[in-house]
């Protein structure tokens, strides 16, 4: 696959995360429910950020956080996401581009403003979204630059994507672009109730369309409608070739083929807060696995990353990817 | 001084930081003095912020951080600054309001963008600022609200507003208003630099019209263009009646009439990023005065604030200044 300009390739929502600190009366007096996303108008947004504490705002949107990782680890990273010309818009594209990863979307000259993620991050260090979509909502097959796409090893899709129609068709149509040029697709199914209101679709493309597919618990258990993870694992064995599957702090199970490769947690210091854990897993994954290294080895990978961003507040790590892995996985 | 009704109101730039960790050889590629403030035009901002990493978005100004303290110490607080009707004016607005202080000027609905300081922070944790100040810059008299300016107990003022003619203006049209209903004015001087480029203006302030100085060692000797801290500090005790030094690592020194106070530094854990740590030491100080406490102990409430600040990333305390102040200094 090396005659590829890039390694990983996302789509995904251009997201600016407002991160605050808050407490578990906070979540139930706004009927939030702990660890999931839900979607916000922008009234709502409003209304939430007008009640929430002092926020920091870095820039996220689960396959940007992933692509931002990619290309930090040393990978040729592409994204694609759609913003608004805003200061917020400008933002997200300057720290996606200032990891070395490509950004060129076309930023929105109007509509609704750049999608702002309010994120509360509670003691326990588990991380609770509101989201507005704003102009990331609106992507569509005309943003898609398939000269990207079709120079991608490895197509990387977010779950969250499927809230949107139109970015939905332009993710589907990137899917068989990719694999028109023999290039394979991934996808991360985001957050359980995503998957939840887009159940039906999901299977289609597993068994269908994805050679990775990335989940944690919940969301492998939705996606089979099931309540023992045993018999969802299972199940997604039959429909994709290599499927990495989370479960916090038990660590994570790579499927590949027959084969269970079990992979521990890396600990590296106190648990501040677990925004981007899940995109960080995908990234260091991705990164080894275009690489050419083993599934196992890509698990290892990924846990590591998991394990460094979830010391720190925000959805990127503030420390060099690529030495951590130098430092733990010579 | 009980029947006001603000215990500190503060002028200065109303200010969003963009932090980003940097290193020495980027400082000197930029031609940038650590540890200082230098004004940026537009063009040269966004030139820089191209060239920076990754950055994080956090609400900042020099008064205003202040403030922020000292409303999240307990102390009614009120805010006076200039933003643009932009997106980083309402994170500037939400931010310095979710603290509890009051903050009502209005946002400009024309001219140049909220103002925006780029901080770059080296791994020896200091700070090195590059300022657009943008909106911030037209603050004029007609923006105070002296129904709010003759409430204040204590009147403060930013050293970095004398860049500004109007702001200038309006902070002398304040601190007559704040003297006439029986108030104080504190000043902090800011930067070196700040002081060198206004000595004369700065000496007739403090000699005529500041109660209560605010400083760190650089910054008094730049004052009294003197090389020796000594000379400094006998000079700056014949002209105010107290005067808070701050000396880095070797703590400060509260000068009260005839009486030298010491005051060591409280060392809560490892050196992060000094953003904020000399206006945090000032709103510890100035709640503690506020709340007529001794001037010594008003020097120990400022060092632990600022003690706390220099352990994370950002000028805001990512904890209670409240609890702390009651954990350490009951």
């Amino acid at each position: 696959m090396t005659s590829k300009n890039f390694d990983v390739v996302g789509i995904g929502n251009a997201i600016v995360d407002v991160l605050v600190q808050s407490d578990d009366s906070f979540l139930a007096q706004h009927g939030l429910n702990k660890g999931t996303m839900a979607l916000v108008s922008a009234e709502q947004a409003e209304q939430l950020y007008a009640a929430m504490g002092p926020g920091v705002e870095t820039s996220g949107g689960s396959a940007a956080n992933t692509l931002a990782a990619v290309a930090q680890l040393g990978g040729r990273a592409g994204f694609i996401g759609r913003v608004r010309n805003d200061q917020l818009g400008a933002i997200f594209a300057h720290d996606l581009r200032a990891t070395g990863a490509h950004f060129d979307t076309p930023a929105a000259e109007s509509g609704a403003a750049t999608a702002r993620c309010m994120i509360l991050v509670t003691p326990d260090a588990q991380r609770t979204m509101c989201t507005f979509l704003g102009a990331s909502v609106a992507l569509d097959p005309r943003d898609l630059d398939l000269s990207i796409v079709r120079q991608a090893q490895v197509l990387y899709l977010e779950g969250y994507l499927w809230d949107a129609e139109p970015a939905k068709r332009a993710f589907l149509a990137a899917a068989a672009e990719v694999r028109d040029h023999g290039g394979q697709v991934a996808l991360s199914l985001s957050d359980p109730f995503c998957v939840d209101r887009h159940r039906q679709s999901f299977l289609e493309l597993v068994e269908g369309h994805v050679d990775l597919l990335f989940a944690n618990e919940r969301e492998i258990m939705s996606l089979y409608a099931t309540d023992s993870f045993e018999r969802a694992t299972e199940q997604v064995r039959g429909h994709c070739s290599l499927a990495a599957l989370t479960r916090s702090d038990q660590g994570s199970l790579v499927l590949e083929g027959e084969l269970t490769h079990l992979i521990p947690i890396y600990g590296l210091g106190p648990l501040v807060d677990t925004t981007g854990a899940g995109d960080s897993y995908a990234a260091g994954f991705l990164y080894g696995y275009t690489q050419g290294l083993s599934a196992e080895r890509c698990g290892h990978i990924g846990a590591l990353c998991a394990g460094q961003v979830v010391t720190q507040m925000g959805p990127r790590s503030q420390v060099s990817l690529k030495e951590l892995v130098l430092e733990h996985l010579p």
